[in-house]
């Protein structure tokens, strides 16, 4: 495309606004995948709600390919400027805009980190409770509809998301949602928006349910011989009505990793970690129901602590476990996976990934959050291997599938699972279609992504 | 429109699924609201999802508008076929498809009332958490994103949907959503159809999400000087991180009521009614800190149970509130509201909404889902007082907007309060109604409810 509009765009912004210097560019032509990448044209940084209306506005006249952008820790390419176009990289836009612990609720701009919000919500005692690791932007969040550790008991971001107010594919700013905690009005554009990976639109604005801060914490680490022991001990203990707050399986591979890296000596089991928060009492009867449980499942053991510290040598392990598998497979690049299945079919589903894994070559470890049957496969593979790693991708998207799961828990879609979308959601994807085409009737809005194209 | 067209589905359906029998199209007319009535050319009563695509695909062909209903318990006017057409009554669909404890979901057909699906899930120790009152079907609940005295700690109905199985407006079998426990594939279809009101297509099979029992209930009874003061209470228990269960404010027009009515002496004062569920332990705790903050606050006093028996009278007068106003009001008729705000602004709110029917020269009646700030007006009224009534409704649903609330928690918009949807969601109205049209070309799916046409 002529990129003679980046003139233009500079007569609406200021100047410091709008860069098309090549190592910008690079910074923004690629995620934290490893997938390809696709320099943009040019990459504006809007301060105000305002200027990403200018900006969307200018794009829909010229129909230009926006891509929203801006932590960027995307682990599925959703960040890539695929058509090139503009880069909106949104992190000037990190403030507060109004924090009412009466109403239990957050407002803030899209590049506001959830440790920032979590930050300001701790003066009152207040917290949001979604953790994906990374320190992510809520804008990138809520597009990828993220979750992490505290799912099992607090749910995923849509779920935290009372109202957001967008810059529509057209130019429009539009305010959705309510700032009460429930609402049957409208249709419910705001989880549309949640999960949307900038497809339909560009967030500028989000209004966040916050929950108070747990009186106590306690810390378990439940080792089992076999991962259906363990996961049939999670399922055990969700059905026993105990609201546990994290609940997460680490794999023998990766325990012997830890104890390689770290020199520890972990029972290289595949282990549970447990975490409760509550009040004193309430923790203390939950981990005791958490332990007769385990017990008659055949946990090898059972260490449980309120102390602070205790609690971060019992998690060590998984806490860790990342920086010790990448050392174990030194110069190797990885590839992280993201399915999750209905939960009676996890162990099974774990185990048969595993071994698709070694029967191809590829060493992987497992990591999940196994309260949601949503795990992750870090797969390492070499320069090269690529082809054969789109295989392996094949086989155990198609195993989530069949097991009546999805490609994907919580990391999104982007670009690799673009293929499986067809066979994921059969003729429903028609009717997302049909929505994207509504909303974006020139396909400027991150064009390429989260829906695949008719032909694929 | 000519009605030659029942003749030809009588052809696609046995005898007994189509009916224009005066007695069953009157039933057919209206739901559980004061609205005005509307006759149906003909009721349908499809037995599987095909009778359902059969007459969808019909109704796409000649432009039928269909009105869905099940138990029809609405509030709201929604299942009032505004164009008469086809009254498609699924409540033979009312069968439990496959319940899976071991995976914390069941699968049903829409007409299962929520009482039933219970009835199902307490045999492996699970329910499904809400509870909108009326023995309401889970298709209307989802239609209606309802929820109920639990939401406070659970959430409302589209929380727990997994999955939808949906004949849309065109005739088409889509699948929706995933049997894993979450999700970041495609776009969130299953909560757009949460809430949508039966204008985007029949919901023809249900996932749902269920959670574990709880092992020990406690109730509450704390009457307080004013609305203020138990309002402040309930915001500074979840603010201290209670998760309490529910949380219940009745005014004290309505404990007189109960008084009268029951020839009872409870205080009356505007009370809370509080649950607690959990363990034995946690829930005694939490009772001691909700003691402690109630104290605090001013309460009149503080009763407490863990005893069955115990517990049911502690909430008697929540429970008997509306047949004690009844019966206080004998004769007349009632509207209810269901307004939602920011909780911090709940008590002025709800005083000033009160003082607007008093001035109005209408009694009402107040009860509350205070701790997710959305609350019920029960007004009494005479015949011939509607126009009056109406304009009382519009003061009351502007207050709530103007509190940076919605004109509807739980109840849904259905026709009352169609021409408050430009008020409530501005340019966002424009957006609803683009995937109206895209998802629903010829606007047969329960038309002129939930989004009022362009010109209102």
């Amino acid at each position: 495309m002529d990129k003679a509009y980046i003139a233009q765009l500079q007569k609406l912004l200021k100047a410091d606004q709008v860069s098309t210097s090549a190592s910008v560019l690079a910074q923004h032509a690629r995620g934290e995948s490893y997938d390809h990448s696709v320099m943009p044209d040019v990459v504006i940084f809007p301060e105000s709600t305002e200027d990403v209306q200018k900006v969307m506005a200018f794009a829909f006249e010229h129909g230009i390919a926006v891509t929203p952008v801006a932590v960027n820790s995307s682990l599925e390419g959703h960040t890539v400027p695929l058509h090139g176009g503009i880069s909106l990289d949104v992190t000037r836009m990190n403030q507060v805009i109004s924090f009412r612990p009466e109403d239990l609720l957050i407002i803030c701009q899209p590049a506001m980190t959830y440790p920032q919000i979590n930050e300001h919500a701790k003066r009152s005692g207040l917290f949001f409770p979604i953790d994906p690791g990374a320190h992510a932007s809520i804008g990138g969040m809520i597009s990828t509809n993220a979750s992490g550790t505290m799912a099992v008991r607090y749910g995923v971001t849509a779920d935290y998301v009372m109202g957001l107010e967008i810059v529509t594919p057209t130019g429009e700013i539009i305010q959705i949602g309510t700032k009460a905690r429930k609402s049957s009005s409208g249709y419910n554009l705001t989880k549309l928006y949640c999960g949307a990976e900038g497809t339909l639109g560009v967030i500028t604005e989000v209004t966040l349910k916050l929950v108070g801060l747990p009186e106590a914490l306690m810390a378990a680490r439940v080792p089992f011989k076999s991962i259906s022991e363990a996961s049939q001990f999670v399922i055990s203990l969700i059905q026993a009505g105990v609201m546990v707050a994290r609940c997460e399986l680490v794999d023998a591979n990766s325990i012997r990793a830890v104890n390689k890296h770290y020199q520890r000596s972990y029972p290289e089991e595949v282990t549970i970690f447990l975490e409760f928060q509550g009040n004193p009492l309430g923790i203390e009867r939950e981990a005791e129901t958490a332990r007769e449980l385990a017990e008659a499942m055949g946990a090898v053991q059972f260490e449980a602590s309120r102390d602070p510290k205790a609690r971060l040598e019992l998690w060590e392990a998984r806490h860790n476990l990342y920086y010790a598998s990448v050392a174990a497979e030194a110069g190797k690049r990885n590839m992280t996976t993201d399915m999750a299945v209905p939960i009676s079919k996890l162990a099974e589903v774990i185990e048969t990934s595993i071994s698709l894994c070694e029967n191809q070559g590829f060493k992987a470890y497992a990591a999940g959050h196994v309260g949601d049957g949503n795990f992750h496969l870090l797969v390492f593979f070499e320069d090269g291997e690529e082809p054969k790693l789109d295989s392996l991708n094949h086989d155990l998207i198609s195993l989530a599938l069949k097991a009546g799961g999805t490609s994907t828990g919580e990391h999104g879609v982007g670009l690799r699972k673009l293929k499986y979308m067809a066979a994921e959601h059969g003729p429903a994807l028609e009717v997302m279609r049909q929505i994207k085409l509504a909303l974006d009737p020139k396909n400027i809005m991150n064009p390429g992504k989260k829906i695949p194209a008719k032909v694929v």
